[in-house]
Order: structure tokens, then sequence, then C-alpha cells
């Protein structure tokens, strides 16, 4: 295992401590529980968006705490949910009154421990509603969770929802927000090298010298199929138009309302001719940047073909999965109220621009 | 070879083109010869910075091409100096008729076809500098060049004074303060992995699973010797006291003043208690921000016992070689001149705040 880490326990809270030391104009970061909050808060009169899950991710989600981004996040251990106790005391101190927004990656463990945390909130007097980020069209069902993985879209909807709560959304004005940003957004992945989660110490899966898995989830969960390494364009083309094609997606989701847990029925519609969309291109965490503008060429070529047409991108290592070479694409659909929030001021350690 | 390209003689063309297709707001790229170059350039009365080298370090130098930064950059193929007419080139398009300063790495080939851009571009009439950079300290003289080689530091002279000349500084002032930037900048790196130039298609070294390489260069070259993976910590201590304790470094370079190729002894005064600098840790493109922050920890807490005091601070993947894991400190003393243009508004591809 080569990485630039000391002692195996102490690798997330170093990074913390980390992130601490460079950022403390942004963030302050709360240890047992952990959490990452922006140094400002509570910010008053404004709804907090708390997100979170494994570590091993980053930026995402402890780099994105910020001005017009988050309000906390809670890292679990590599690549394990966070506890219900680190969402329950983010809450608590990021909560202006205006309430908590916590926007949950779906993944059995984050969802169940999102959902105990929303309860814990919600009886502490705290106004939180839940949004469910589901958009990874790779696969129905993994190893990770039943239904959509929530991958790219969530560093999208953070971004949205996060200027949304600065611009004085209410708690339901932004849940509103997340979960039509997430219906919009559409992701997949790919691998071409595994990684190496500290406590085990050795590769998460094996690959071998000419393979690739398409449809990779972030944890290095099995895709699609594993195959032959294709040229980039080629790649790109399929995993492009896996997103552009796909049909529309009916699930049901729980979500918290006035503290009663309710059944919804979602349906993402499909993209169709003539949609604007935002299109980010995403480093797994070993894949530089020069092989990412590879892709993106292709990408920008398969939409314009497509009738898609690519408004705003965000190129770069956002959602990582460790030191994984590989990369995913999204595409989320931008209406004027997702870009005029978009394109707001956000400082954050991850993510910055207009301030 | 894993690689998200399509075939090795196109690599660089088609970075450039998904670069030129993502921020057609901010840059332009002319092809054959190759350079990236402001969208709105020549900018009236402005010092036009350029700078270029070899690709594979992306986003150095394209990625810094805009507002506040460069006003163009000329990339070679992979690890391989530009010719000198891409810069000749670069300099007539973007020249205002305030002249333009090449920012150039002490690379040998980068030096010699910079000069001779330097001298065709002052035949034609426009006024012309050249700034070398030679920031390295872990070998004086090596595979690639005399003297000290080019590396982190540059990323921080290209920011510092192009917004000098944004700010309005002549063609002597830009001159005079990348003089300055760069022998106020010492840097180190280190490699966990090798990597594969495209068109060698093998990595360009071989290293066991147990190694690391101590003081490479940004193209692979050796550095001060081959050693055993060790902690961060302890990594990060070494690599900072290298920096933080390296003595007065004596050299001659050659610098263009109206024309004639002068030589002038320079001389960069070491660290001492008191000094405030901005601090860069920089990811080699296979190393995750992640690892970075554990890094930055530690470097922080040696340069408090150092007396040196971090009042800036750069993470992330900036100047990289390929997908190579591994990172580089770079320690840049800042005065109330190099702070003002450090904070200034910068808009380019790889880095951005302020606007």
């Amino acid at each position: 295992m080569k990485k630039l880490i000391n002692a195996v326990p102490d690798v997330v809270k170093e990074q913390l401590e980390g992130m601490a030391a460079a950022h403390p104009d942004l963030i302050k970061v709360h240890y047992e529980p952990d959490y990452v909050y922006r140094a400002d808060a509570p910010v008053a009169g404004k709804v907090a968006i708390i997100s979170g899950g494994g570590s091993g991710h980053e930026p995402m989600h402890g780099g994105f705490v910020g001005m017009g981004m988050l309000d906390a996040a809670c890292p679990g251990a590599v690549f394990t949910s966070p506890t219900p106790d680190q969402m329950y005391e983010a809450a608590q101190a990021v909560n202006s009154g205006a309430g908590v927004l916590f926007l949950v990656k779906n993944y059995t463990g984050d969802v169940l421990n999102f959902e105990m945390a929303a309860d814990m909130a919600y009886a502490e007097g705290i106004p939180v509603q839940n949004i469910l980020i589901d958009d990874d069209v790779a696969v129905k069902d993994s190893l990770y969770t039943a239904g959509r993985r929530g991958v790219g879209t969530t560093v999208l909807v953070e971004k949205i929802v996060g200027a949304a709560a600065e611009a004085g959304y209410n708690l339901e004005q932004c849940a509103d927000l997340a979960r039509k940003a997430n219906s919009y957004g559409r992701s997949m992945g790919m691998a071409l090298t595994s990684c190496t989660v500290p406590a085990a110490g050795k590769p998460i899966f094996e690959m071998g010298d000419d393979e690739m898995e398409f449809g990779i989830g972030i944890h290095g969960e099995p895709g699609q199929k594993r195959m032959k390494l294709i040229p980039a364009d080629e790649l790109t083309d399929m995993m492009a138009k896996e997103i552009i094609h796909d049909k529309a997606y009916s699930r049901t989701v729980r979500e918290l309302v006035d503290g009663q847990w309710v059944d919804k029925e979602l349906v993402d519609e499909p993209f169709k001719r003539g949609d604007k969309v935002i299109a980010f291109v995403n480093s797994m965490g070993g894949t530089p940047v020069s092989e990412l503008y590879a892709v993106y060429r292709k990408l920008a070529e398969v939409c314009a073909a497509e009738g898609i047409e690519i408004v705003r991108n965000l190129i770069g290592p956002y959602i990582t999965s460790l030191e994984m070479a590989g990369m995913s694409i999204t595409l989320l659909k931008a209406d004027d109220e997702i870009l005029k929030f978009w394109d707001a001021p956000v400082k954050t350690p991850g993510l910055r621009w207009g301030v």
C-alpha cells in the first residue's frame, strides 16, 4: 500500500486536521464525533445543508463546506457510513432555527443512519428534511444499496441547494429544489485501476493490465461489466449514451415530512433533445485532469449530436474513490433556477468561484 | 498503459481540444504551432505573460491561461520542450504593444528554445524579457538541466506576476517581480509511483512496492535517493527541512535586456525565522487531495516549529507528472507585494478565485 499516511487508524483524523489547519477561515472540525462545519455556523436565518458519507471521496463532502454550499459534512471511516450521532450533533451545531436539510447518497448504511439522525433531530425540535441522491444509471441494486447509487450528482446538488439556502430559500423550498436537481441528474463511472482502503492494506478488487470496469461505483463496487480497455472516444460515447438514453426511472423513497416518514413515488424523466445541461467530468482520484479533457472533448461532441446543449461544466477530481484511476460523467438538466444557483458564488476548500 | 486516450500521436491535441471546448469564455487554442491563449487577447496596454513546456503537467501551463495569470501557454509533446516558433507565434498573438515576459522553467531544452523565441520576437520589434524559474532544492544539475530544475514555484510565479501585469506593471516591473518571486521560492518533490509517457507506452522508471523516490523531478528524473517508504509525517518533515534549511543559492542566469543577452549573478537567500510564506502542497497527479491534507497537517507543524509563518496555501494537483503518485512541497516567502498579487482575482481553467 503506497499512500502518504501515518498509522492506519489515524488516516481520516489526520486528513481532517490538515484541512482544518489549511482553511481556518472557511471551516472548523469537531472530533468524536467527527464533523466539518462552517467557521461562521450557525448562519442566522439560513437553512443548514448537511451531507456526509464514508471518507475516501475527497474533496466530497468536507471540502464542500463553506459559503454557498454545505454547512456541515459528516465523514465516516473510509468507505463506511458515518453514524447517526455525527449527523445529529452536526445538525445541532449548525441549525440556526431555520432547520436542516440532509442530502443523503443512496447507500443502505447512509440512508438508515441519516434517518435515525433525522428522527433524533426532529425529537429535539430541529426542523429537518432528508433528500436522497440516486443518480447512477449503471446498475439498479448493488452490493451497497437497493436502487440507484448516489454518485456525481451529489456534488452538483450540494452546490445548487447550498446556493439556494444562502439566498434565503426555506427548508421546504430547499428540499424541493434538491429533489428536483437529483431527478435532473444522471451519472455513470468507470475504473482503470482498483484502489486500496488503508485498513485493508490491499486493493479492493483485482483487474488485469488490459481491463477496465464499466459502470463502477465509488466504492469500487462492480458495474455493468468487466471489459477490455477501449479508446477514450469509444468509452465516452458509450457512457454518454447510457446517460442520455436512460429511460424514465421510478422508485419509492422515504422522506421525513413534519416528523412523519412518508413514502413518495418519484420519477426521473429522461433527457430530451433541446435540454440544457451542466456536464461534470470527474476523476476517480488517480486520473489526471489532462485525460478528463480528452473525455470532455468527446462528451461535447456526443451531446451536440444528441441535441443536448452543455451550458456549464465542471472538470476535475471532486467525488473520488481514493487513488482509483478512472472517471465518471454526470449530466444534469439545467433550468433557470438551477443555473442561477449554479452560478452563485461559492467559497469552500474544494470548490470556489465568484468570491 | 492504462489511460483515457485515443491514438498516441493525438494525445496532446485532443486534450487541448477538450480544454478549448470546455472553456471558450476563457481561452482559445491555436494549432500548428500549438498554443493556448486568452480569449480576449491581446489585452490593451497589458504586458503579456507567456509560459510553456512539455505537456503532462496539467493544469500547468495551459490551464493557467486567463484573467490574472497567463496570456498564453505553449505545450510541447509530453515531457518535451515546445519549439521556438510556438513561443514566437504566441508572443505575436498576445502582445498588445506593452511587451512579453517569458517565464521559463529551467530545463535545457526549454531555456534554449525560449531564448531563440525571444531573439525572434525582439527582431520583430516586440519588447521581450525572459525570467528563469529554478527552485528545486533536491538536486543541483540533473539529467534535464544544469542548475536547479524549475518546479512548483512556477505555478506561484505565474499567479503573482499575472496579477501584477493585470494591475498595470510594465515589462521591467513584471520581470523584476518574477525574478524576486522565483528567488523567494523553494520546492522539493517525491514519488510513490512511476508514470507512463504515452509515446513510450511503459513506465519511465521502475520502483519497488515498498520504495519511493525522494527529490524526484517532474519528468520522473532521479532525485536525491531511492528509499523505503516512510510515514507521511517523517517524509514531510524531511522535505520541509530540506527547503527551510536550504543555504543561499548562487548561480549565473542569462537574461535578455534591450535585445542583449547578459549574464546576471543571482543569489536566493535562505529562509529565516519570522518569514511569512505561501505554502503549496501539490499532487504529482495520482495522489488524491485527502493525502495532501495529511502532508499539509505536518508541514504546518514543521513550519511553526521553525518560525516560518504560513499565511496562504494552495493544495491540489497543479503541476503534475501525468498519473504519477507523489507530491511536492513549495514554500515561497511572501512580502506585501507578493501577497497583494497572490490575493488578486484570477479566472483560468485551473485556478480561480475572486471572480
